[in-house]
């Protein structure tokens, strides 16, 4: 890949555009949307080897690189395709265009909407006025409908005919007057007999999702019952069209992805880390840096309350550090084990007490553990200071014990009143556990050596 | 489900087996496995109905609810089989027998292997010298297998043959000599004409990986090319077995619960929260808190030595957690991006200058803000203290832009030299911005007010 890059950026400067093509013909798109990064970078509206390298492409292979390309490549294709150009793209890929289409501003939307033809801008149409993120935006219509009364062999016939254009034809959908009433996989259709009836050997215990459904469900159903494709049907169980598995795929990454900058107190962006700005990266940063920041001033607060306690005794300072990272990572653990196991649908609202009962027994082995340590250690370094190796023990316990109680309970409320609980991780619980712990330890402190 | 829940129980309280088996024979096998999992919870072992119920479903069904059930639920099943019973299990499900032998101990292995058939115990045994998460610890050898000389109805001949034990049907593989030499889906087949020769059909370009491949090599493979089976090749090129869409799936899933664990400090483990007991919960959390918090070690001895400096000024105190607190949430957002774009293979070792230069310029944009609105706050809140605004300023300035570095830097050393970037995550990044981020503030302190 490395050489054939090289070559490629090398054959495009000499112009000696055949023998680029006879090379870029015989690769896979996915690869093929790679390379055309790797070539041009984050600059490649200016370079005008990349509209030439497009052009090169084989009809077919072209269609299919576009679908694997980027939000800012597919915009600047758009702009520079001729009309011609840009109808054929469309044709091949309705479902990927509804993605972009969301994607764009609008009048290029307008753009290709002109540049459909009627059946692609109706079904465009009636897959964008469904919500963001729900299954009805990322179905696509091209699936196979098939008749009970059909035969085996007239639906194989069928399948023959329409299959080419369709996202899947291993699963096909028995309709009635557009009500779904049954499923046909085409391994049941090769293991029944040519002239039986579809109504006989269809499935009609059938899995389906509603249009209006949040698509984190329907990756949940696809992990939960191996699914091919689901059937997306509308309120009155009319089909309307399907999630393949690949786009479930999409994404159940997706939503993964969303989790994992939710967790680190970053805005989600659609993105990858290379095709972001500078700009951006900070833009989608630093809202909840401030956050955090202006709630840690309730932190300073309880701090500056205690300044007698560590005047008295300056060594306290010292552990709070440690008192802190303690909280903050007992929470995290907590916290992070809720969120994923409310994100795969095993903790429900429900199991709160179950949880948080869990989580505090948890906690009473860990900090015994940990105060144990830390007691003996303190002793032990600090020329046997009973009171402080006590106060840092205990100080520990309580510390463990209310951030586990704090990091288990807080996913599940938020939950609760519809946040998203990944919200409710490391930046945030640590900001909320600081407080608490800090609170606990000068009182512990004051308690053990006696000042007021 | 939960009216059904509750007649199930009741049924199988009064003993009317009948009609519970006719209630279950018409249910999804994974709805079944959760409905064991509902019905009897963390006791199953001890109450008898258990076994009751899983023998009044039909063999097939039976079969399929054993392999969506957890491991212990399966061990236990195991041990309660006749000898009949358990290898009509084994015989319908070869690849997910090969997940379970893993986790069992030995003399379970054996009783297993004594009762598969000779083809089924070589099968196992074969895909069993895998190493642990390669592709071939995860392939199935239930595959359908064509020639190339063969036409296309003689292709489907075979398919309609063998195809009712395989995984899928769907795609189907060329090979000469057990070497793997094109592929053919059902689609192609479908599209081309009866006398067609598969090798004038079969694509050659094929996709495939080596059975000691890492199985986030697979899952990553998945994802970029939507397949839906992947064939899993030998050194030599010989096709051994296949991984399918569902099973790269939980792969994809294992591998993200394993990284969203490893970045919260816990070790990961195969069992789902509740399965989890609350010792195994404890053991899996001590290791990482420990080891974090006698590193929080270093963090003290650096407090500890600028004493003099808060003990002049006791209100330095107070902002402390503020500027930890920021570090740490700066480099765990750095650290994120970074871990999640190495997991999706968008960042490599070789991006390390680009990637560090990059979060020099957003930590640039990120610290002028938070420098800017906590030292005017701190400003008009402490009596116009230019002194005390400027160090904390300052020192907010320092620690993004130190803790942004760290963040992005470690990641990628890590991958580097084969560690899990994931344990580069927000508490270790913590544990290690704490002591930069406070050594760097105390200095800007004593340099501001003059203290040595």
């Amino acid at each position: 890949m490395e050489g054939m890059l090289q070559d490629i950026d090398r054959l495009l400067k000499e112009k000696q555009f055949s023998e680029v093509k006879t090379m870029v013909s015989n690769e896979n798109p996915a690869d093929l949307a790679v390379l055309f990064d790797e070539l041009f970078g984050e600059d490649f509206e200016e370079k005008t080897e990349f509209m030439i390298l497009f052009r090169l492409l084989p009809k077919d292979i072209a269609a299919e690189v576009f679908a694997y390309m980027d939000g800012d490549m597919r915009r600047h294709l758009i702009n520079m395709f001729t009309d011609k150009e840009l109808s054929e793209i469309l044709e091949l890929f309705i479902d990927d265009t509804v993605d972009l289409i969301e994607e764009l501003p609008a009048n290029v939307v307008s753009r290709i909407l002109k540049h459909s033809s009627t059946g692609e801008r109706k079904a465009i149409n009636e897959i964008l006025r469904y919500p963001r993120d729900s299954a009805g935006s990322i179905m696509t219509i091209e699936y196979v409908s098939l008749h009970k009364d059909m035969t085996v062999s007239e639906a194989f016939d069928k399948i023959r005919r329409v299959g080419v254009n369709k996202e899947t034809i291993y699963t096909c959908y028995v309709t009635e007057n557009r009500r779904l009433t049954g499923v046909v996989t085409v391994k049941d259709l090769f293991m029944a007999d040519e002239d039986e009836k579809l109504g006989d050997i269809m499935e009609t215990n059938i899995i389906s999702v509603n249009t209006h459904e949040d698509q984190e469900l329907v990756g949940n159903m696809f992990r939960k019952y191996d699914l091919l494709a689901l059937p997306v049907v509308d309120r009155d169980n009319r089909l309307v069209g399907i999630v393949t598995f690949d786009d479930a795929m999409d994404v159940i990454e997706e939503e993964n992805t969303e989790d994992f900058t939710r967790m680190a107190a970053i805005a989600p962006n659609e993105n990858s880390y290379f095709k972001t700005g500078i700009f951006r990266h900070a833009g989608s940063r630093i809202g909840w840096l401030l956050v955090l920041m202006i709630s840690a001033t309730v932190t300073q607060l309880i701090t500056n309350r205690y300044d007698a306690i560590y005047s008295a005794v300056p060594l306290l300072v010292s552990f709070m550090p440690m008192i802190m990272d303690t909280g903050g990572n007992c929470g995290s653990q907590s916290s992070m084990l809720i969120i994923r196991g409310i994100a795969l649908d095993e903790i429900h609202f429900s199991d709160f007490f179950k949880v948080v009962l869990k989580e505090f027994r948890i906690s009473i082995l860990v900090c015994s553990v940990l105060a144990i340590v830390n007691g003996v250690r303190v002793y032990i370094v600090y020329g046997h200071n009973i009171l402080l190796a006590v106060t840092i023990a205990l100080s520990i316990v309580a510390t463990v014990i209310i951030s586990k109680m704090i990091g288990s309970a807080l996913p599940m409320l938020a939950k609760r009143v519809r946040l998203d609980p990944a919200i409710m991780a490391t930046p945030l619980i640590t900001t909320i556990v600081d407080c608490c712990s800090l609170f606990l330890y000068f009182n512990i402190a004051a308690l053990i050596f006696h000042i007021q």
